[in-house]
């Protein structure tokens, strides 16, 4: 006790985490894997700040009342409080982005952007505060093909990446606005729809009371109320919901148009790689951003329903409105990471994931450093992982390290192997050790093993 | 004027910036080459927050004063102010990561973390207050191989990502000791690193007034002020230099130990596969950092030193000693991404780098939409890049923003090709054309035209 210097407490802040390497390797091999098709795709990266001008973040519809109130402020000395924010998505940085440099761009244009986001949600269990969104958006077109290669990448990037089978649900703005027309309730769009959004996690009867609610709801009648939801509830699966909908809703122009867009949407992807029954059909989806104004969509992975989307996105009419004057139309979509990761943890689907690779050699007493450091250095030149251990403690407890490490083989070379020209290679999955090889010939002999367990 | 609605600037914030794909695509070529460098060595990744609990930063030796005076501090709304900030380096919250995750990690534990750091400068041209750096580390270790393997991974980490020829400076705090103590300075040894390090900046008569300033500065005699920076000024180069170092201080025991350390890394790299001009020592390197306890490092690009450093790091002896009481000790360096683009962007190592690449496919009016999107689909099934343009507008249009995006080939496909089921293959660096190319070979030919343009 008495003089022990002031330790300070190694916590995080609440509501945030560290990724130790058991969480960011595989972190790592997700977003690789979304790079690669993102690039095959014709996307191309761009980087917006963490910090924002908060006024960029704050304006009119750039995020929900929700979202805005999650907003962290920051500012440093001799900085004014209140002019700088953290960004919450990579949505509202993108409009900023293409109203700044609209003429250097050119369109269209097809983005990716994939970084932290912050929200000052109150900490739970799997909610953190900072969280990785991989957005790609293409901006500056209506074409439907844009439509339909947003619903392919997310298809894409999650196959490539061996997430298990999803199904891409879609939804159109236009039924929405169609259903609201025929009980004369279009300018209570946004208020139903913020009411529907919560309706698999609240229930339809607490959906109901916020319909009709007057003052914090919708105001619908009851009728009404029930109405909507008997169309929402009732459409979930293939074409044939498409088809009740035209039934109900057909004669209205808007119903009409979006009908034929999610038609040509399933076409597109029909023959393109996308099985039939990874994209469906949901009257029910209703996202509640205000800014979408055609397709929506969100993804869930079959049998873990419960995590919610992995990928959400939809068309925009304006993205840029509170930029610019221009009109800048575009779809886009958004993979959540940390849910993703979750569900990969708990679905079994993240572990086991890496098989062993890579040599650790070990480190002798008597044997001049020099050695074993350039062993290493000679198989990395190979294209080998290759890792020298940096104390020459007992070689037991070396080898235990590289298997920890993940390592498949531990090269072993003490003064008696030296005199001799030698070296022994263990194989730390199965501990076989292979003896008395020509030290001469390390690079190749390893890399045959390597092969050989590699086929094996 | 009149009813125009009111309009967000769409400036970012001062002294940050947007990265379009013109910046952002290299930098990402660039961080990928560095984490295979970084894996290669069997260095894993680990993530750590951009918000930090603000005591963990501020702590003692955390930072300098200056980085302390820049920190950013981050507040939400029912937050309380002063409690978080973003975190300036990777280093701080590496000492926290390991003090917290000491018993789940293991010793040696080698981490690379790449990501934004935060620092509230005065916005000038070149400084940025979000930069990217890019830290590996080996911590829990003395042995001197760890010290070499820093050094090699900053060759070879700016090798393989077509860095021009670099000179890494190697240094150790061993020296500058044994200096201070032959004219019985060594208390003052922070107050004089901080004045050296500006040498190349302020020059050598600014120094010696900070060196003799009893009030701001080391409070050296006149005498010693000169013999310090005669001292460091002499010796800059190869071997030569530490054997006229120890002419002068050898007989003193962390002189000994510090020369025998630098000749052994010398040695270590030498035969490992960097070049013997690549490292070479300055006895004027201080880094005024207060937590080096070994050696130190910092690197530049031959002929482009106006830069300064692209990477720097160094030994400390204990990394972990603001939150545990268990001795952590390590060495590791930093690469700057943003100084190393800015100096490729200048050296013209930047431009011109990628060649021309994949496929264009455009759309036609009399054409189903499906067409061009299959063909598109078919190309990337097959591991090309391919973009389908989203509306059918004129075709050289089409192809004009095809060139500008950076494909090599633009596919054409109007009512007439389709319906005699052959296809354009047009190159856009070259405008030349093949013609009425059958289109169910559509992928094999695509793929021999990029191959035989590749080889050509």
């Amino acid at each position: 006790m008495g003089d022990t210097p002031l330790l300070i407490d190694a916590r995080v802040a609440s509501g945030l985490r560290d990724l130790p390497p058991s969480l960011a390797k595989p972190r790592e091999r997700l977003v690789d894997q979304f790079r690669l098709t993102f690039r095959s795709f014709g996307f191309q990266p761009i980087e917006t700040p963490h910090i924002e001008r908060k006024e960029v973040l704050t304006g009119k519809g750039a995020g929900s009342e929700e979202v805005l109130r999650q907003i962290f402020d920051v500012v440093n000395t001799g900085g004014t409080p209140g002019e700088l924010a953290l960004r919450f998505d990579h949505t509202v940085p993108l409009a900023r982005f293409v109203a700044a440099h609209i003429n250097e761009i050119g369109m269209p244009f097809k983005r990716f952007a994939i970084g932290s986001v912050f929200r000052g949600e109150r900490p739970a269990k799997g909610r953190f505060r900072e969280f990785t969104q991989c957005d790609f958006d293409i901006v500056g077109t209506e074409g439907v093909t844009a439509d339909a290669e947003i619903v392919m990448v997310i298809y894409q990037a999650l196959t490539s990446a061996e997430v298990p089978r999803t199904t891409i649900w879609l939804n159109h703005r236009g039924l929405l606005e169609a259903l609201l027309d025929g009980i004369s309730a279009r300018d209570r769009g946004p208020a139903v729809l913020r009411a529907l959004d919560k309706l698999s996690k609240v229930g339809r009867e607490n959906v109901a009371k916020e319909l009709t609610s007057t003052e914090k709801g919708a105001g619908l009648s009851v009728e009404h109320a029930d109405h909507v939801l008997d169309f929402i509830s009732a459409g979930r699966g293939g074409l044939g919901v498409l088809d009740h909908a035209e039934r109900l809703l057909g004669t209205h122009e808007s119903a009409k148009s979006a009908l034929h867009t999610l038609r040509t949407i399933r076409r597109l992807l029909d023959e393109s790689g996308v099985p039939g029954d990874a994209v469906q059909f949901d009257m029910g989806l209703a996202r509640g951003l205000d800014y979408y104004t055609g397709v929506v969509m969100e993804t869930t992975v079959n049998g873990w329903e419960k995590f919610g989307s992995i990928s959400s996105g939809g068309r925009y009419d304006n993205l840029g409105s509170l930029f610019s004057q221009r009109r800048i139309p575009g779809v886009g979509a958004s993979i959540g990471l940390d849910r993703l990761i979750a569900l990969l943890e708990e679905s079994g689907h993240l572990a086991g994931h890496v098989p062993a690779s890579g040599v650790l050699v070990g480190q002798f007493a008597g044997v001049s450093l020099e050695v074993p450091f350039q062993i290493a250095a000679r198989l990395r030149a190979n294209g080998m992982i290759a890792e020298c251990y940096p104390d020459p403690i007992a070689i037991g407890k070396q080898m235990a390290y590289g298997a920890t490490r993940g390592y498949r083989f531990g090269l072993i070379l003490g003064p008696d192997e030296f005199a001799r020209g030698v070296f022994h290679l263990r194989d730390l999955t199965t501990r076989q050790e292979s003896k008395d090889l020509p030290l001469e010939q390390v690079a190749e002999i390893v890399a045959q093993k390597c092969a050989e367990q590699n086929s094996g």
